[in-house]
């Protein structure tokens, strides 16, 4: 068998270990008889797969009596649309829009209400977080929108936005469950499963209870109210039943491996090793500042178009995979999750210095 | 390791042979040192896999050049929504009412606008298929929608209804690739994966490419719009992958098998086999008109409710799972879905006729 190192920025590497569980379970979990794909999601079998991956990720994140865990579909692109559609009352909100998903979210958005950016690094396409401590908040703005790691470009929100009371929602997708977290400081928080915790199809919202309601709007499709969903503990149809238990067993592998505080200091570790190596080389150079650089997706770049090709090839034949930039923005770049080993990174790290000496 | 026979409504039972490969490739898809779960939707290798099952798709229905494709999240619930939502242009639909499907679909298509109820069999319980050889549809109805198949009442649409010419809108879910179906008579075709083709969180629509338009509502989530999901290959957002693949297996293996006419005299056979048993029971007795009886979903009851749940127990213990009616119907039902083998269900009739003398 042949494995790679792999930085996709999403669909992304997952955990060895929960992948030959998966393969072991493939067509009899548990002694069951079935696959977890052919169980009915009503099935006491299934419904303690779902109750233990909810309570695993409420152990993990320490996540309050008073928030929801959901399960959907759709991605976060679904929940650009949710959002606005059940948390807006006053069809107005704020957005600070920090890369290209929190553009999207905004525009999106845009087809419900009034979207105020309140702050934006679009001037530098992105290679920094705007300030968020003293943002000019509209009155009847029902939250503040932001993107905690933008995948793309490579930056992270280290400080939360002053969001002075308000609501504040987060797509943290490409960063969940990289680090701890502090869900009270939230109203919302979604991350598509892809990036950090399993398959692409399934989508992790944590909701404060006093945030799930009727939406105002009246064409809301039944299956966009966070409220239908939470009455059905997200059985209101049938839910991505496999991406779930994957989503499970890598909370689990979490859990076993130290948590998010260990988690916190593997990636760091990761990450500092590759931008020391940025920060030093003469071939390659970091995009984002310094700052606001992402743990979770290192952007970089060669002088030129001509040189990130060769880097790629090169890299891909030698078993580095997926290290192109992002077709919207290009260059390169290396998506470091938490299932990326320690020593994935450090061999990448010795083949860039090798590619350096080699096109100096 | 232990395969048990799982008569599940959906989730339901899937090829052994599929779950097999599956198995095998999880860590390492062809060689590419990567799960398939692991994999950007953007490389080339993941480009493939959803290619081949869309032409595998488009083999086994002979599906006209005219259609398009697509496989997308949020199951038959959010058709309910996407339909109305994109092809109500004068803001009115006939709907046809067979089941509790085609009513929550109905319901659903009530927000976006006027909803007529063309036909129903409300009366007797969805026991039987309304006929539809002449409908009074409305002038100004953009489409009329129909359940071939309603997977809970366990009944089927053998005759479609007489649409006059109007946009033919079918939830072919539960019967979906069980046996040949003319495309070309419909305007939009949709299947949930979960029923027969693989995992819950994959939803297949055809759509006929005239109908392929801007919506005329204002509101409606980019991602819900069937025209952006077309323009993109249905990767506007990142598509259930892992998902994508099993049904792309499945095809392969519809096809190795004889493909749909092959299904179907299988389908037919099966389903002879439990229906003759039920039409001389003592103990068991089939709910639907014998005309309209469902070759997917069965569904039968005994004299009481206690009679029916200790035969679901004694199946159970005797590897027959699944057999519960749904909670919003009672009595018993045996889905048998292109992947139960004809052994499956003559062992089941035989545990039946025995528990029959049981119980005499």
């Amino acid at each position: 068998m042949k494995r790679i190192y792999n930085f996709s920025a999403g669909p992304a590497v997952l955990p060895e270990a929960v992948l030959h569980e998966a393969a072991q379970e493939m067509l009899d979990y548990k002694d069951s008889g079935m696959s977890v794909m052919e169980m009915s999601h009503r099935s006491k079998i299934y419904e303690q797969i779902i109750a233990e991956a909810e309570a695993d990720l409420r152990t993990l994140l320490a996540i309050p009596a008073n928030y929801k865990v959901l399960f959907l579909q759709g991605g976060g692109t679904l929940q650009f649309a949710m959002v606005p559609m059940n948390l807006m009352k006053n069809k107005e909100a704020d957005y600070i829009v920090s890369g290209h998903w929190s553009k999207k979210a905004a525009e999106e958005a845009a087809m419900y209400g009034k979207v105020n950016v309140v702050a934006t690094s679009a001037d530098k396409n992105y290679s920094y977080v705007p300030d968020g401590s003293h943002l000019t908040l509209s009155p009847n703005a029902d939250y503040v929108y932001m993107c905690e790691n933008e995948t793309i470009h490579g930056n992270k929100m280290f400080t939360l936005p002053n969001a002075e009371g308000k609501v504040l929602v987060s797509d943290s997708s490409s960063c969940f469950l990289s680090e701890p977290m502090d869900v009270s400081k939230f109203g919302l928080i979604f991350a598509g499963a892809q990036k950090n915790i399993g398959p692409a199809g399934t989508t992790v919202v944590i909701i404060r209870e006093d945030l799930v309601n009727d939406p105002a709007f009246p064409f809301v499709p039944t299956i966009m109210k966070y409220k239908i969903n939470a009455e059905n503990g997200s059985m209101y149809n049938t839910p991505p039943c496999y991406g779930i238990y994957i989503c499970g067993k890598v909370f689990k592998w979490l859990l076993q491996n130290g948590g998010l505080v260990a988690m916190k200091a593997t990636n760091e570790k990761k990450a500092k090793l590759l931008y020391d190596f940025l920060d030093h080389s003469h071939l390659f150079k970091g995009i984002v500042e310094k700052k606001d650089r992402s743990l979770m997706n290192v952007t970089f770049k060669t002088p030129s178009e001509e040189m990130d090709n060769k880097f790629v090839k090169e890299a891909k034949a030698a078993g580095f995979d997926n290290l192109k930039g992002h077709r919207s923005v290009g260059g390169l770049r290396a998506s470091i999750y938490n299932a990326m080993p320690y020593d994935g990174v450090a061999a990448l790290v010795e083949f860039m210095k090798k590619f350096e000496k080699e096109n100096a």
